[in-house]
């Protein structure tokens, strides 16, 4: 791509609502722009992100053995009604009437729905199990959207739906989707943890969520340093009092809290700060009892599904990379995650030997399959250089003034280092480090 | 895949309300069912259909230029009102109401948000040409919702808004999309027809249509034997009834009337019965106008942007490929939509050596990146062909009571031809047809 074709509208100002970090440099890096309280569009930057994001989600989710369906996201009331949700739901769920006045909701989450597209259709044991995922618009009407999109009305989820004969099964799933996340995480290069959670109003028995480690998390957790174990405080605090009191707190006031109980392993507990991006929960039979949903079993009498469900927030976890990559200038993206791998910056377009190398490495690159943007703009260095540091390109390749002597450099986002290169090596160097 | 693992619920019965082709056997071929009046779930098979159209869509688009983005698909009432749309847009935009009574619709269309989106952001003509596309949920309540994907109430979109300094380069740029379109519809292996077109509610001075030529086609266009010229009946005939008279009748009726009036070019012209999938217009500044949407020529002075708007609807596309390509039987994909290109039929998986031919066959397959299924369900060999049948894969091979002499057959579903290969020679005779 070339920078004087592309639609990334920089800005210097970041909207007056926006206290994060991610919302901030999303806005200003010409990612996304707000519609209207809690929706988001994505401009061609942050759409390329997010389809990287969902990749990465289909990727490991077929390898693993789900299956990809898309469900309508305007649902009739009656599926709610049906599980006894409609009633339950609050205010989140928005109800909509139609022309004829019949009801429908914006769906915030498709347990029934699903259950619904299986029953009947899946007949026998030896049919299960079986996994169904979609990534797919929610919509959820919260009472003061914020945060941009850690906390929109209008997200994109991943939402699998899962199918067993037995419980046994029902949890090996849940285990094999816990070391599927993982994957997932580990392959969008995020600092995470795995916690055992509450189930909230989704029901069920068992349920892990999955943090990604960040000052600025709304949720706190409690993690072991010297195993596994994570929790999230609402498993461990019995009032909503003390966990409210825990989750007002900033990350540096939780830091000086310490605890004194160990953990069973015999390490030190300790308060994190984490952004929920992923929630894994055993649900049983409470929506394939209520749905009448069943199958025959081994013996030929019907029973009714064990199921279990499985969320990733696809359009939070572009939040989220930045909330954990960034420094005061701007984005700093993962190398599963960013927009564009290297930046070709020409200093000054006006210089033919500068723009020449320019277009020779923005088609050596290229030819590589290198996801390379060309910033070919009349526009001067330092200005060029804060704008490539905002969007956050892993590698910027600066032709400069030292090209008369055979030079250039790579800038490295993340450390913000710059290292000369000659001419000769520039491309197998940054073969090498991308 | 494996069939025996696959979610794929095929079913004699078709809905009662489904006089269509296409929403017969998408429907019994486990590919959508509805979820909802004028809303359908897209099951494995349907969700695959879909995501090959719109890769092909959007690596089109990409080559040509475009830059995705993705617009909230809940949009403030606001944006209407400023347009002056919020009046004229009818039952079909569906209005709703947040928790605070905020108003807000489910976007039908999107040139209001994509003006916005550019407005302030793109200042100069130097900035300019810019084309942005979306894939994209849209809603239109119609009246009576029907024929299952062809008129449905939520489906999937592509809308595209380019933006340019003058009306010569907008109609350079609407020559591009339909030379764009041109090549996605042959792509997609459909027989279509580029017509003459009303503008419709879009407003705006020059419009075309894409039509699939399909005897069920909803639309009446007249075109040339001889050249490309093509017309919907809505430009050539004056009056609403005249249009809706053609219109009512079937494509049997039409065939016998004749028009008298040549082509320009001598040839003769007929009707034929066509469904429209793409839609380009040419709008000039009805919209950035009135939003006030400008930028600053090469005199630096501020004046409205020129427009155009292009759109093909992405889940109508999966029907229409079925309503050009089916028989009494069920689907017949072509090349670029089909679920899966090879289907491999163990007639009897308890004959080991079937069983051990498939397997090896499906693995080679795989290896050589083909998309291929392996039926390998305990089921009778009739069933499974009329699965087969219905569900349309391109190419069935057939492992059966031959293979003692050392035979298998390659079922073709568009000629619904059978051909006895050797074993030997079975690769690398279905890697020439595929």
């Amino acid at each position: 791509m070339r920078r004087s074709r592309a639609f990334i509208p920089t800005t210097k100002e970041a909207p007056s609502d926006a206290t994060l970090p991610s919302h901030q440099f999303l806005v200003r890096g010409g990612f996304i722009n707000q519609q209207g309280s809690g929706l988001y569009n994505f401009m061609p930057l942050g759409k390329i992100v997010l389809e990287k994001i969902r990749r990465v989600v289909k990727e490991e989710l077929d390898k693993a053995g789900c299956n990809e369906v898309q469900l309508s996201f305007i649902t009739p009331i009656s599926l709610w009604d049906r599980s006894g949700r409609a009633d339950t739901m609050g205010k989140e769920m928005l109800r909509i009437s139609d022309r004829h006045d019949a009801d429908f909701v914006l769906s915030p989450t498709n347990e029934e729905a699903m259950v619904e597209l299986v029953k009947n259709r899946v007949n026998s044991y030896k049919d299960l199990p079986l996994n169904l995922y979609q990534i797919n618009t929610k919509f959820r009407d919260e009472a003061r959207p914020r945060y941009g999109l850690l906390r929109g009305r209008e997200f994109l989820m991943k939402d699998a739906y899962s199918f067993h004969a037995s419980k046994e099964d029902m949890i090996r799933e849940f285990d094999l989707m816990e070391a599927t996340y993982k994957k997932i995480f580990t392959r969008l290069g995020l600092d995470f943890r795995v916690v055992q959670a509450d189930s909230g109003a989704i029901g069920g028995e068992g349920s892990k969520e999955f943090h990604v480690l960040a000052d600025s998390g709304e949720d706190t957790i409690v993690i072991c340093d010297a195993c596994d174990y994570g929790a999230n405080i609402e498993k461990i605090f019995d009032t909503e009092e003390e966990v409210n009191a825990l989750n007002e707190k900033s990350y540096e006031e939780l830091s000086e809290k310490t605890i004194d109980e160990k953990c069973s392993c015999g390490g030190n507990l300790s308060f994190k700060k984490g952004i929920e991006v992923g929630h894994i929960f055993q649900l049983g039979d409470r929506y394939s009892s209520s749905l009448e949903a069943k199958f025959n079993d081994e013996n030929g009498k019907p029973k009714a599904f064990e199921m279990a469900t499985f969320g990733i927030g696809v359009s939070r976890l572009v939040a989220s990379v930045i909330e954990q990559n960034h420094d005061e200038n701007g984005c700093i993206w993962t190398k599963e995650t960013a927009p564009y791998m290297v930046n070709i910056m020409v200093s000054n377009i006006k210089d033919e030997a500068q723009t020449e190398l320019g277009e020779k490495l923005y088609s050596e690159l290229q030819d590589k399959n290198v996801e390379v943007i060309l910033d070919d703009r009349k526009e001067r260095f330092g200005f060029k250089m804060k704008d490539a540091e905002l969007i956050g390109f892993p590698y910027t390749i600066i032709i400069g003034k030292e090209l008369v002597n055979g030079l250039v450099q790579i800038y490295d986002r993340k450390t913000t280092e710059k290292t000369s290169v000659s001419v000769d090596e520039v491309m197998s160097k940054i073969m090498d480090i991308i």
